[in-house]
This record gives structure tokens, C-alpha cells and sequence, in this order.
């Protein structure tokens, strides 16, 4: 087995070496004339500087954080939701970095031809993608092997279990500041620069002159990208964490416990590997579909991954060897490799459903285009009724999975399911940090005054880029669904584990699990975990709201005290835009980040001391599964929403029902308006919401057992 | 317990004295001049004539079930169905003919001073309210007085509960249909009227030159009125009946069998005395505050229902006596009369909590108006973002409700609180048909050209109608989070029994029940459940997206055709308008409807089919939760959000941000039209949806039983 984790490191390693090859090939492409350039460099420099303040920010916090662990469990814990925190926050970092420098040479490279600026923005996409599964993978292997190897501890311990739980923690923390202050910096800045802008100075989205175009454009970098980011690197992390978790106590005592642990470390690193072969496959067809490219790379990334996960499913058990756990269930090696495949399944419907209702081809997208045509009312209605309808299919495939998995292989097949489900994200987050960049690269061919034929150009990319923004965010929030079922086996089986040794854990003495749909207190519990991603989602878009509204504000001013702006011949501030942006975007996302966080121990200790501790642990347990029954199709909902949204306006941009300026149109703005901070604040941010709630209990778990 | 009986189906018939009194009350008042007269004639004719249609089809479907529960069950089962169904009917078509016949005489007193329009537009909607609690009263103690006295059944003989499941699943279906039909019909008018009228040819709202005038206040009728009227009567009847089946299984063979099975007929019985005196606090003050007017009505029913249950419960049980379920849970009369009032004070803070999201002097509406003055999107953002924060307090209320009244006496405890609480059916559903009263005064008053000042006072008179409209689906929807619990318990209780007793029921042999939220088939449960008012509420809109597109293009045909109707020197076909609507609303509320009736039956021969019957019960009922965990927040939003932005527009028309024909005043009328199908089409109708699922399974469970 050490073999294979040296294995495994080296996979990881690769993703490294993929990204600094693939930096230097981007880096090495034209970045365009002098006012490219200008403007490019306006965008990197405000990008920087709010990504700065925000991990100060965190950093603050997480600096509490961190004593906190060290003094209520121990060191090594602590130095776990450190690596978690910081390599979250690098990924996310370095694919910003990357993505600011990759739009100017992506507008440069459509100037040439499509091919050319789809590769651009892909590759570029690429590295945040695999520096997030890569450094996730990275993150859990090193630190595992110096728990076990370097620091001699038995695989039984529990401080592995606990400084790997708080390694997922130190990364959810990350990625739910992340992906708030991510996304209310942008939608503040899209929202109140299109109202200002668009609305009130009838002036073009992107157009140089209005004073928040460039807060817009550092929006969708410190959003889509370093939130998306840190997004995934926490599902990643925390799920194959659980994975181990799940696998340290199904298999304890047993001879496989080491393959176990690492199996799900050993799909991440197939899976890196496959995903930088299926970047190799993205290429413009004859028939110029670009979804169809970007399609290729990850169906190609798919198949090779099927087809490796049998000769390593066969390394690790045997495909005929009968594994039996620790509650006597038995399945084979081959029933593994199956759940592998139905992971892979189930990320190809979620994909393939969240297409079909935000490409701009489908029935969905043009239902809404269409309803513009009757005006603001009707496009908003039909939107909020194709997000709500998207929600159906997806939650169907899910159910589906976990019927298929579980009957092959109890909760451990459910939970190889979902790794061998985000085992993808190298190349699924490729295909969402693809939109950030795209989207730029139209703003500066906008801003930069270039032919038009060369908007054309990005404007395709950018429809795509709604569509896979959407695409990604759909397989984010499905694997939560399908990963919260383990993350709540993880919940229970820890607690039968404290309760079945109180000699061990006083704490646990006498107290009796009853996680029964018929006890009140679990009733109380879903209801309690329900009503949190509609909390959680107001404060989100009511953030958004208020941030919208200072830009709204502030260009006004500029407007007034600079008449210059308007006539060319003053430059806007765009700096003040940013800046005050990013005060806002700072301060509103940490209240809703700590309704997560303390919503468990709430919960806990408000029942406990209602009616004792058995009722508390029922409350808490199910208090995850209710936030992830409602989150699901919260999230979904946005997400799918808002991106039928921003898609029904694009198709009639491309002249339907009018086309641009008609009443059908700025009823489509309206549309999109409001599905912004539905697909890029509220929504997206519920799945790091569930995955610290599910967190923070398996930490007070810990606590309390310590 | 025979004197009982016949005392509580006195109370019930009392309502039907005071309904006949206040028809004639109401009648008796001056029906205006010729013209409005002619006005309320047409909608009288209308809503007649929809009704007619609409209860036709319900009929041909309820002969169908009436036919297939006769055969699968038996005969008095079936009877009970239809009791519940005609019964439903009937206060909802009574209520309407009232109300038709009101909204012109509030028209009229309306002119001579606020407290005569508020006087007859409350006294008839108190008929409404009265008849509908009287009528579930009724229904239930004399078909039980039949099953019982007449047919001498046994009081633990099976077919009394199967007969009153039946007679609750009759009202059920009346319900979904009435609600999604009406609502339908009325958001269609409502949103193609304003859409074609308003926005299009720029006449005012309720214009007599418009052609979808006339139905659109049809549809207040039967939407809000006859639906509402249904939906409470289905709630009623339910948890009257639920908490009936708990009490014959908890205390089988136990002395206070009967009490405890009179006991919740009782409460109801007592409550409809207790509101019929309410309604007579009723009485304008000198602040000249309706919603001051209204609350002293409720608030006197309230605490005179508290009193009042004192007695009752004494009188059943003692206060002090200690009374033992068969589960082995002790309690006093005294722990009883406490849920009792938890139960009215859960109801009292769910509608002080709905009355501060959606009135007109408070926060989130006056946000909502804020958020109009920077546009469309800004305006459905914040309501959006309002609608969702509008879940939160009411789930606590309802959690902690929960908590304190099991604490008090276990299931039974909540069963009461749910059963009081619905017990002030009567004064809430007065408030609510209120509504649609005053609307329909405030179109009259219009469309007759009559003075500015009348207009005035029916406006004030519709503003609180809009707030307590939202605040009774708040309490509609508040009672079915509460009394889910039951109907599950209903559900567990019953397969207890059945698997107790394998020899008598040989299909649920071998059944082992696994509530466990470990159980992965629960959590498929939780999920499919999750998923339908999701998709129910995407039905519910699109219909009103296709019903109001239909009328836009008959409006649009009728102006094209009679150029005359814009000059006033043609009449607009309003019956054309009424007879698309009627056709739409019956051929768009089919297929919504049967959603939660087929939804159990394939969750459990599903899931039978892949992992067996004890895997389809636990999905099963693990759905029914589902459905409540997701429906409760879907429905609380859409009530509260909608009435918020339909208060929003009316701030901003009482002079603020500019007033009628702002920029302002656009964005809100967007708002409200968006809100229309969320508040009065899919939000509403989710509440019987619950319902009937919950309803299906025990039917199913009969079914499998015979």
C-alpha cells in the first residue's frame, strides 16, 4: 500500500505540471494592442486586490478558527483545517490569476479565429480545474501519509479521522466566503452597472464609460473562478475525507481497512490523470459547435476513467474477492467498480438534464424568450417556473443512483459513487472557468472598441459559458445530494462508534439514537435544516441588493461630478467601483457564512437542553439531511433558473422576437437580472452551505467525544 | 358521550342558522343603481356558470373514484368520499353565491361610509367561513353518529376510519381541483387582463372598455372565495379525522375510547359558537382601522375559544386524571387543554408574522417599494429575496410548536393543537372570502364610473384584503406543516397495526418498518416527496403563463375586431373572455391534480418492485415528510411573497417613489404580476397537494389491507 500512495502523490503531482505548462502556453499567446492591455490590466489589478482583502479577511477568522481546533482537539487537527483552508484558497488564487491574464489573449486569439480563442480560454480553464482536484487530491494523500507513516499513528485512530474531517472543514470555511463575497462582488456589480448603465444612461453593457464595467469584469474572475474554485476544491475534499471516514469504520480490524482508505484517493488520481488526456480532446469540429468541442474533452475524460477504475478496483480487492464490513454487509470488487460507473452515469444525466434547460437550443430557453414577448411579468413567471421545473429530473437521477449504488454496495458503494463523481472535477471545473474568461474577453473586445465580427466571436463563447457555468454548478449541487447521504453515514456511524464505547467517551453515556421519521425531534430537525438555504438564500440576494445599489449610487456620482465621462473625454474611476465593492462584498458575507456554522450547535444545544441529549443528536442528524432536502432544489432551482434566464436574453439578442431594444428584450433583461443572483450568489453558495452544516457536526462530534 | 354528539352536531347546525341569518342580512342591503347592477349581473353569471362547469367535471371524476373505492374497499367508505366531496362543493359554491351578491352591495354601502362597505363585505365573508366549518363539522359527527348508532359498528371496527380517511380524501380532491381551477382561471384574467389592458392598450385596471374585466373579478370569486372555501374545509375535515384515527388507535380498548374521539368534534363544535359570536366584535373603531376592525373579531373568537376549551376538557377527561395511550404515554386533561392552547397561540403568531411580510406599514413590503425605484429586476429580486425570509419565523413557530406540545402529550398532544387551531376555520376563512369581496367592490365601483371617493374606501377595504388573504394561506399551510406530523403518525400508527396482526392482514407479513433516515429508501422518500411541490408549483404557473397568453390574444382579437370598444361606443364580449378562461382553467388543472394522487402509489409499486414491501413503506412514508419539508417553504414564499409585492404596488399608488404611472409604479405592477400565480395559483394549492399524497397513502395502506 505505500506504493500506492506514492502513486497517488505523483498523479496529484502531475496536475502541477500540467498547470505550469499550461500557464506558460497561455502566457505565451499575443495579449493584444496597448488599450487591450490597459484595460486587462485594470481587471487584473482589482481581481488581485479584493482577492487580497478577502483572504486577509478569512485569514482573520480562520486564524481564530485554528486555535480553536488546536485547543478543543489538538495540534495535528488544526494543521488539517489548515491545509484545507490555505490549498483551497490557492487554487482559487492561482486560477484567478491565470483567467485575468487568459481573457485579453482569449479576445486577441477570437480576433484570429473561433479554434483559436476556444483553446485559449480552455486551457486556461484547465488549470484552475486540475489545480483543484489536483491540490485536493494532493492535500488528503500528503497529509494521510504523514499521519500514518512519518507521525506512526494506526489507521485506527481517531485523530486521523478528526484532522482529516477538519482538512474538509478548513476547506468548506474557504469556500463558502469564497463563493458570497464572490458573488455578491460580481451580481452587485452586474446588477447595479446594468441598471445604471443599460437603464438609466442607455448606454451598452461593457461599454468603457460606464465606471463599473470594470468592477463587473473583476466580478466574474473573484466569482465564477475563485469561487468555483474554492467551491469544488471543499466538495472534493470533504467528500473523499467522508469516503475515508466511511471506510475507516466499515472496514476497521479488517485486512482491506488500507486498500479502503485508499481507493478513493487512488480513483482521484486516475482521474487527474484522465482529465488532462480529455483536455487534449477539446477541439473545434467541421461543424463549429463549441459546446460540442468542450463535449468531447469531457466525454473522452469519462470513458478513459471508466475504463481505468476496473484494473484499479481489481489492484485494490479483486473483482471477485467478497469485502464484508463491519455490520456484515458483503459486495464484491466488482460491485465497487459498478457504483464507480453509476458516479459516472450520474454526472452525464445532471450534465446532460442542466444543458437541456439552459442551452439556447431547448424548449426551456426559448419558453422564456418567448414569454418576453408579453412583457417583464410573463418572462420572470415562465423563468421562475422552468427553474422550478428543473429541479424534477435531476432529483429523479440522484434517486435513482442512490437506489442503484446502495443495492450494490450498502453506504460505502453510495459514497464510491460520489467520489468517482467528483473524481471529474478537473475537467468539470475546466469547463466552468472557461465562462469567466470568455465572458471578459467580450468586455474588452466591447471596451477595446474592436470589429465587431470579433464580439461575434466571444459572444458564442460566452453563450456556452452560461450554459457550462450552469452545467457545473448543477453537477456541484448533485453530488452534494448524492454525497450528503454520506456525510449523514459519517454523522451516524461516528455517534454508534462514541455510543457503543462510553467507557472511552463518557459524554456518550446512555444516549439512545432514534433517527425515526416518527420521532418529533427528527421532525423538528428537518424542518430546522429546511428552512436554512431559504435564509441563507434571501440574505444572499438581499446582499446582492443592497451592493447593487451602492454601485447604483456611485455611478450616478461619477456621472454627475465628471460630465466628461458621458462625451469620452473624462476617464470614469473605475477604481472607487472596486473598492467599494469590495467593502461590501466583505462585509456582507460573513453573517450569512456563520449561519452554518453556528445553526448546529444551535440546534444541538438548544435541544439538549429541551429534552437531553439522545433528542439532540436526533435533532442535529437530521438537521442534515433536512438542509440538503430543501437545499437541493434551492440550489438547482437558482442555478438552472438563472441560466435560462441569461440564455433566453442571449437568443434574442441573436434577433428573435425582435431582437436587441425591443420590448421583448428589456423584458429579458429584467429576466436576467433577477436570475443573476440566483445562478452566481444564493444558489451556488447553498452547496458549501450544506457541506459545512454536515461539517460542523462531525467536528462537535469530535468535541464533544474529546 | 350520546348527548355529546348530538350537542356538537347542534353547534354545527347553529352555523347554517347563522349563514341563512346573514344571507339575508346581506341581501337585504341596497344593490346600487342600474349599472352596477348590471356589472355584478355579469359577474354573477360568470362565476356561476365556471362553477358549474368546473364542479361537472370534478363530479365525472368523483364518480370514477367513487366507483373504484366502493369496489376496493366498500360501500360506506365510498359514501363517506362523496360526503366529503359534495360537502366541500357546496360551502364553496354557497360561499360564492354570496359573495357575488355582496361585492355590489359593499359597492354601494361603501358609498355612503367605510364602516358599511367593511360591515357587509365581512358579513358575507363570515358565511362563507361558518359554513365551511359548520359543514366539516357536520359531515364528520353524523356520518360517525351513522357508522356508530345506525350501523352499530364497533368503535374499533376498521371501516370507521377507512370511511372517514374516505370522506377526508372526497374533500381533498374537491380542494386541488377548486384550488389550481380557480386559481388558474383567476391569475389567467388577472395577468392577461393587466397585460393587454395596462400595459398594451393603457387603459386602468378594472376599465369596463377591457374584455377580460368582467373575469378577471369572476375570478376573485371563485379562486379566492370558492377555492379558499374548499381548501379550509379540506383541512378541517383532515385533521379533524387524522386526529380522530390517532385517538382510535392510542386508545383502543380503553375506557375513554369515545371521549377521545368526540373530543376533537368537540373542540370544533365549540369553536364555531366561539366565531360565530367573534364576528359580531367586528366593529370599525374610532381609529378607523380595518385591520383593527377584523382583529378584534379574531382575537375574540380566540380568547373565548381558550376559555371555553377549559370546560370541554374537563368535561371528556377531568382535568387531573391521568390518561394512558396504548403506547404507554401519560398524561392529564390538563396537558390536552394546553396543546389547545398552543395550538391557538401557533395560530395567532403565524398570523402576526404573516400580517408583518405582506402589510403595507412594515419592513419587507416598504423594501419591496424601495427596490422599484431602480427597476424590474431589482423590484422581483428583493421580493424574491423577501418571500424566502418570509419562511423562516413561521417554521420556527411550527417547530417550536412541535417541541412544546409533544412535550406535553406525545402525538395526541400535537394532534390537538393542529385540531384547535383549525377549529378557528370559520373567523380566518371570514377574513379571507373578505377579500375577494372588496375587490370585486373596489372593480364595480370602476367599472359604474362611480365617484372618486367611493373608489377610495374600497381600495383601503382591498389593501387589508390582500393582507388577509396572505395571512390565511399562512395559516392554511402553517396547520398542514403542523398537522403532517399527524397525518404521518396516522400513517405509522396504521402499519403498526396492520403488521401487529398478520393473520388478519396477511399482505404485511414479514413487513419490518425502517423510519431511520439511515435507511436509504427514506432518504429516496425524503427526496421524491421533496421534489413534487417543486413541480407541482412549475404546473401551476405555466398554466396561468398559457391561460393569461390566451386571453392576451382574445383581447387583442376583440379590440382588433370592434374598434368601437376603445371609443366606449361598442360593449367588449365579456363572456367570450369568461368561456376561454372556463376552458382553460378545466383542461389545465387535470393533470396537476393527479400528481399527488399517483405520486404514492408509484413511489410504493416502484420501489416495491426493486427492494421489496418493507423498502416501499418506508419510502413511502418517508415521501409524505418529503412532500411537507420541501412544500411548507415552497408555499409560505409563494403566499407571503406574492401578497408583499401585490402591497408593494399599492404603497407605491397611495403617493410614494413617485406614485401611479412611475418608473417606480412599473417595476412594482411587475412585481405584482409576477406574484399573482405565486400567491393565489401554485402557493395556495400546494397545501391540499400535501394533503391528498398523505391522504392517498392511508387509503392505500386500506386498500392493502382488505
Amino acid at each position: 500500500m505505500t506504493m500506492a500512495i506514492w502513486v497517488i502523490i505523483a498523479c496529484g503531482a502531475l496536475s502541477i505540471v500540467y498547470g505550469v505548462w499550461a500557464i506558460q502556453s497561455v502566457m505565451a499567446a499575443d495579449a493584444g494592442n496597448q488599450r487591450m492591455q490597459e484595460i486587462a490590466g485594470a481587471i487584473q489589478e482589482g481581481a488581485q486586490a479584493y482577492l487580497t482583502r478577502q483572504y486577509t479577511t478569512i485569514g482573520i477568522v480562520g486564524i481564530v478558527i485554528f486555535v480553536i481546533v488546536a485547543w478543543l482537539l489538538s495540534i495535528p487537527v488544526a494543521i488539517g483545517f489548515a491545509i484545507g483552508a490555505i490549498l483551497s484558497g490557492l487554487a482559487g488564487f492561482i486560477g484567478m490569476l491565470v483567467s485575468v491574464r487568459a481573457n485579453v489573449r482569449t479576445t486577441q486569439a477570437s480576433s484570429q479565429s473561433l479554434a483559436a480563442g476556444l483553446a485559449i480560454a480552455f486551457r486556461s480553464g484547465a488549470v484552475t480545474g486540475l489545480l483543484v482536484a489536483g491540490l485536493a487530491l494532493l492535500g488528503v494523500a500528503i497529509y494521510f501519509l504523514i499521519l500514518t507513516s512519518v507521525m506512526g499513528l494506526s489507521l485506527e485512530d481517531r485523530t486521523i479521522v478528526n484532522a482529516l474531517v477538519a482538512l474538509g472543514f478548513g476547506a468548506s470555511l474557504i469556500s463558502i466566503f469564497a463563493r458570497l463575497g464572490g458573488g455578491i462582488f460580481t451580481k452587485g456589480a452586474d446588477v447595479g452597472g446594468d441598471l445604471v448603465g443599460k437603464v438609466e444612461a442607455g448606454i451598452p453593457e461593457d461599454d468603457p464609460r460606464n465606471p463599473a464595467t470594470i468592477a463587473d469584469n473583476v466580478g466574474d474572475n473573484v466569482g465564477d473562478c475563485a469561487g468555483m474554485a474554492a467551491d469544488l476544491f471543499e466538495t472534493y475534499a470533504v467528500t473523499v475525507v467522508a469516503t475515508m471516514v466511511l471506510a475507516s469504520i466499515f472496514f476497521a480490524g479488517s485486512a482491506v481497512l488500507g486498500a479502503s482508505m485508499l481507493y478513493p484517493l487512488a480513483i482521484g488520481a486516475a482521474c487527474v490523470v484522465t482529465s488532462i488526456i480529455g483536455t487534449f480532446f477539446v477541439r473545434l469540429g467541421s461543424n463549429q459547435s463549441i459546446m460540442g468541442a468542450l463535449y468531447k474533452g469531457f466525454i473522452g475524460t469519462g470513458i478513459l476513467s471508466a475504463i481505468v477504475l476496473y484494473p484499479i478496483t481489481s489492484y485494490f480487492f479483486g473483482m471477485d474477492t467478497v469485502l464484508t464490513t463491519s455490520r456484515g454487509l458483503s459486495f464484491t470488487g466488482m460491485d465497487l467498480f459498478l457504483c464507480g460507473i453509476a458516479g459516472l452515469v450520474v454526472t452525464a444525466l445532471i450534465i446532460f438534464i442542466t444543458e437541456y434547460y439552459t442551452g439556447i437550443t431547448y424548449r426551456p430557453v426559448k419558453s422564456i424568450a418567448n414569454a418576453s414577448v408579453t412583457g417583464h411579468g410573463t418572462n420572470v413567471i415562465q423563468g421562475l417556473a422552468v427553474s422550478m421545473e428543473a429541479t424534477a429530473l435531476p432529483a429523479i437521477v440522484i434517486i435513482a443512483g442512490i437506489i442503484v449504488t446502495y443495492s450494490l454496495a450498502g453506504l460505502f458503494g453510495i459514497a464510491i459513487a460520489v467520489t468517482t463523481m467528483l473524481a471529474l472535477a478537473g475537467v468539470v471545473v475546466a469547463l466552468d472557468a472557461f465562462g469567466p474568461v470568455t465572458d471578459n474577453a467580450g468586455g474588452i473586445a466591447e471596451m477595446a472598441d474592436l470589429p465587431e465580427d470579433v464580439r461575434k466571436t466571444t459572444d458564442a463563447l460566452d453563450a456556452v459559458g452560461n450554459t457550462t457555468k450552469a452545467v457545473t454548478k448543477g453537477y456541484a449541487i448533485g453530488s452534494a445530494g448524492l454525497g450528503a447521504l454520506v456525510l449523514f453515514a459519517a454523522y451516524t456511524e461516528d455517534l454508534n462508534y462514541f455510543i457503543g464505547n462510553p467507557a472511552e467517551f463518557p459524554y456518550f453515556e446512555g444516549v439512545v439514537l432514534d433517527f425515526s421519521l416518527s420521532n418529533p425531534y427528527v421532525v423538528v430537525g428537518l424542518f430546522f435544516g429546511g428552512l436554512l438555504p431559504y435564509l441563507f438564500g434571501s440574505m444572499g440576494m438581499m446582499a446582492v441588493g443592497r451592493a447593487g445599489g451602492a454601485i447604483v449610487e456611485e455611478v450616478r456620482r461619477q456621472f454627475r461630478e465628471k460630465p466628461g465621462i458621458m462625451e469620452g473625454t473624462e476617464r470614469p474611476d473605475y477604481g472607487a467601483a472596486v473598492d467599494l465593492l469590495t467593502r461590501a462584498a466583505i462585509k456582507e458575507m460573513v453573517i450569512p457564512s456563520m449561519l452554518p456554522v453556528l445553526s448546529p450547535l444551535f440546534v444541538f444545544f438548544v435541544v439538549d437542553w429541551i429534552a437531553g441529549k439522545s433528542a439532540a443528536f436526533s435533532a442535529l442528524g437530521a438537521m442534515l439531511l433536512g438542509v440538503i432536502v430543501t437545499g437541493l432544489f434551492v440550489a438547482i432551482s437558482m442555478t438552472a433558473g438563472g441560466g435560462a434566464w441569461d440564455n433566453a436574453k442571449k437568443y434574442i439578442e441573436d434577433g428573435h422576437h425582435g431582437g436587441k431594444g425591443s420590448e421583448a428584450h428589456k423584458a429579458a433583461v429584467t429576466g436576467d437580472t433577477v436570475g443573476d443572483p440566483y445562478k452566481d450568489t444564493a444558489g451556488p453558495a447553498v452547496n458549501p452551505m450544506i457541506k459545512i452544516t454536515n461539517i460542523v457536526a462531525l467536528l462537535l462530534l469530535a468535541v464533544l467525544a474529546h
